[in-house]
């Protein structure tokens, strides 16, 4: 392949320039974060490799990196629920980005069904124990994910 | 270490219960994304291991673990930038979290003195290559690196 981004550079290149050169894992891999364009709210955190960072940036669709099935994944290529790239940035070491998303279809971001994958929390302020429990947050179920994806 | 979370159960106990069990990796590490109280902007990409988030979880004080360092690291320890945790939330299949939170000192959650790491924007909406250059947005600095961390 082509190389599609810059090597690289120095320390200060990486951090204070404007050269882009996404710092993939020893899997190839880039986290990426991903926010709704209009609550702000965190939806989804996923990977990218620089074959699905190129196609985001050259659709501006959001492409990731399924872990779990090894492949490509066009975010909504099975639900519909296509995320649409409002804007893209990358942290300061450039091993991080941000996505800032509309979605298509119910506007859900999980495969859960919900609207983001971040619908529960974590108690805090005493020390954790296996018996704390979570609770839901933004628990509404936009579509039935057994329709979408089968039983 | 007594142990501290729930064992990861099955699928179903994993995404639709109330039983926290973060999966840490291979590294024994948890990808966490910190967001902005006040703003809600996305301000910093870290990880945890189950010590980092033991502590944060005990204290409502984030702590990570410096993968740059090899340890464990009291988010503002040196820059007094602590950030205190509004919430915690952990995603469907707990192996990303998700903090807000309120940062100490000038507010800057960034090592290079802005308010957070994602200062800079990739264009998108044609195919990348080497020359493409990224933008600088949320750009102001709040604190002068040089003097809180030394030359």
């Amino acid at each position: 392949m082509t190389e599609m981004f810059a090597p690289r550079g120095s320390h200060d290149a990486v951090e204070s320039g404007t050269q882009f050169s996404p710092k993939f894992d020893a899997d190839g891999l880039i986290a990426c974060i991903a926010t709704d364009a209009e609550t702000g709210q965190v939806v989804m955190f996923a990977h990218m490799n620089a074959e699905a960072l190129a196609l985001t940036i050259e659709t501006s669709i959001a492409h990731y990196w399924s872990r779990s099935r090894g492949k490509l994944w066009r975010k909504g290529e099975t639900s519909g629920h296509e995320q649409k790239v409002a804007s893209l940035r990358v942290d300061c070491d450039q091993d991080a980005l941000w996505l800032v998303v509309r979605t298509g279809g119910t506007g859900a971001n999980c495969h859960t069904g919900r609207k983001g994958c971040f619908y529960r929390e974590v108690p805090i302020g005493r020390a954790p124990d296996p018996e704390m429990k979570l609770s839901f947050v933004d628990d509404e179920l936009l579509f039935d994910p057994s329709r979408v994806y089968g039983g």
